[in-house]
């Protein structure tokens, strides 16, 4: 079993997409009379199918001291059910030539196979078996609790890069649980247990809680028989509440995080902006913002890598990034690698004169159309691979989108004009809604003061 | 009714209390058989009594995204019951000519009344009759809600300090609810309802999670009979859980926050440290950081201020203090603010010298005798004050500690080390645990930006 932490970021999977552009797949949406919500990706190019059920739960649902729960329980949904004993479903998938996944986030957890067409039905009734149907023993959870210690220790407590943004989240987000790391605390990593994560399993896993989506080599009429066989026979085993967290208040103080570490070999700079999301935004704020982040950081065209890479030469690199896809309000980041003997200031004076400039005087009609053409291309080319679309659906509904919200994206996208990029520019890019961190080699005195 | 919101420090109360030493008043504490606490302190000089409730609920046992509400309840208290309306025992006190107040922090609510003795029956009957008796209508709870609104518009919204004070508090505290205020999230407040409070009220207020603390002109014995006669007849309504908060991970980044205001008149230098209180320090580190809190920064003669203030003439003032009573760990902070052109990073590193410089060479036995003397003479004082001494132990006594702690105080900071200062400023006085807020005047551009 391999289970990764993941942030959901559309800029991230439209660039994982490249490929030559294809035909629109066929996308049908239909409910189980469970309520579970079914998605079907037709692609009938090469006879593989990928299978996802995701679930409207994730980290920022967890209670208050209970940090990791949805990663933890991510991890025990491989421990085995009643008919299927720990271990047997990813061997089968193994055997057949399949691999498997899972994920956790902020918004949702997931759990992805890809596999040759003839054994979807069999994948099918492994995993709506585990909906429901988990069993926990303290024999599995013990030694998985170290597993996922083991694993918060060599994705974040040794990785200042991932430290540093466990701090910087944690500043950015003084009222909504998204300042939690999604592995959790791991103070309270440490304390979570079987009666914890059942609890967890039984509140958010039931059917009218979770999206299946299959894309590949099958059609709407296939997938809803094979569901209704499967999936269909899952009870609801709870009714659930709206996902109402705690909010944030209007940001009014620019904030810094310095982390130090003797590991560090190359400082750089890190600034997240607390903005609007696709579901929080208002209409063609969140397209705008997504346009803003590609003029401003998105390749060596961008602003921000030809002034301060190229022309005043101050970083090896810089660049932006927006995280659309969430369910409550997200963010917007900008960041710059200095070259050696460059300070972190300068690179941050550098940077927030680029902003500035685009805040007082707009993009270019040139910089508009080059953006919107490469991100309708990348909706394209995602179309071209079955699991970057598989992914997409999953992670825009449970963070409420809708189908016709992810299919409507590129039109939407071709609307946004350079008033409103300069808008959203002038809106968010204040450095009261921001936190900047700067990750930066250990000094002697801070080693000192350890000892 | 006057309501403020207060955060109990250990060192506020002691500076309060000056005046000619007094012999130690008896203090004796019993429970009734509801489990109310009972709290008294004879004083018999004159004919007046300090009377006060405390429960241990406050701020940081607020539910997410209801921040404010304990605060709000604190209002509400004042609402009347069914045997007395609204107004009338703030009417009946005022025409004997007594005082009232009431307050919130982040680990306890308090009602408090000083009134002549022979009108301590009477206090206690209304006192009792509210603990479980509120009535809540929407007719009273909806006005109450804007004035709780107007006082978060008067004391924080239009107070850079305080809205600083904020935002530092929120970068801090990642994860415990200390980061919100007690006053709540304006955007939190404006949803609190009556629904909310009532349940708030029945989870809280009743005698098992109540201390009564009577000072002055009163026998143990006098005050036992009157409370059973009062308050013994309240029913235990809830049983309340151990007060179990999500607790910090270990401190890793320093942190800035930069309010900008066009009010700031004088900027300013604030930095709190994330430190063990008296309920949470291992022995004798509470203790050595009140001391240290003295050497550092109390009086003019402290270390800060003879540097910063004398030698070096960078300041108006500067200075420490410790937060000690408190149930999770709490603050260490160092301000100053500077003298007109001098910056705010000046003062900074001035600061940062004379940190360092305890941290390296610790204090003298001077400065240990010194600041042991103060503190302990400060607790004298305090026995001079009956409202100072009630509230000393109300909020000790609501924050973990017990009546042997309070009376074990002096003796404890008297056993204080010069080692044991050193210790704990070299162990958290660490950046990498702090917060650093600086409150400027804010510039034209980001005016600009807010156009």
């Amino acid at each position: 079993m391999r289970s990764i932490v993941i942030l959901a970021t559309a800029a991230c999977l439209f660039l994982t997409a490249r490929g030559d552009a294809a035909a629109a797949p066929v996308v049908s949406n239909f409910k189980l009379a469970n309520g579970l919500e079914v998605v079907v990706i037709s692609d009938h190019r090469t006879p593989v199918v990928t299978h996802m059920v995701w679930y409207r739960v994730g980290a920022a649902d967890e209670e208050p001291g209970h940090s990791g729960l949805a990663h933890f329980l991510e991890h025990l949904m491989f421990k085995g059910t009643e008919k299927n004993p720990a271990g047997r479903f990813s061997q089968v998938i193994g055997t057949v030539g399949g691999q498997e996944n899972a994920f956790t986030s902020s918004d949702y957890t997931g759990y992805y196979q890809r596999i040759s067409k003839e054994k979807l039905k069999m994948l099918m009734e492994f995993e709506s078996d585990r909906m429901t149907g988990l069993v926990l023993t303290d024999d599995v959870v013990k030694p998985e609790l170290n597993v996922v210690l083991e694993e918060q220790n060599m994705r974040v407590a040794n990785n200042p890069g991932a430290r540093l943004g466990e701090q910087m989240d944690a500043a950015l987000y003084l009222n909504h649980p998204y300042g939690k790391p999604v592995i959790g605390w791991r103070h309270e990593i440490e304390k979570l247990d079987r009666a914890g994560a059942l609890a967890f399993y039984r509140r958010f896993y039931t059917p009218n809680n979770a999206i299946l989506v299959v894309a590949g080599d099958v059609t709407a009429d296939e997938v809803k028989k094979l569901a209704n066989e499967t999936y269909g026979k899952v009870k609801r085993v709870a009714e659930v509440a709206p996902r109402k967290r705690p909010q944030e208040p209007e940001p009014t103080a620019a904030r810094t995080v310095t982390l130090a570490d003797p590991r560090v070999v190359q400082p750089s700079l890190q600034r997240s902006y607390l903005v609007p999301s696709s579901s929080t935004a208002k209409a063609g704020e969140s397209e705008a913002l997504e346009v803003l982040s590609q003029i401003l950081g998105h390749g060596s065209n961008s602003r921000l890598y030809k002034a301060i890479v190229i022309d005043k030469g101050l970083a090896v690199s810089a660049g932006a990034w927006y995280q659309g896809t969430s369910l409550d309000d997200t963010k917007f980041g900008v960041n710059g690698v200095p070259k050696p003997n460059v300070t972190l200031p300068q690179v941050e004076d550098a940077i927030d004169a680029v902003i500035a400039e685009v805040i007082d005087k707009g993009v270019t009609a040139d910089e508009l159309d080059l953006a919107k053409t490469r991100l309708v291309a990348d909706t394209v080319f995602a179309q071209d691979n079955q699991a970057t679309l598989a992914r997409w659906y999953g992670a825009s509904l449970t963070t409420g989108s809708t189908v016709a919200d992810v299919q409507s994206w590129a039109d939407r996208v071709g609307k946004v004009t350079a008033d409103t990029v300069r808008d959203v520019a002038r809106q968010y890019l204040d450095k009261r809604r921001s936190v900047t961190g700067y990750l930066i080699k250990q000094i002697t005195r801070a080693e000192d003061k350890r000892s």
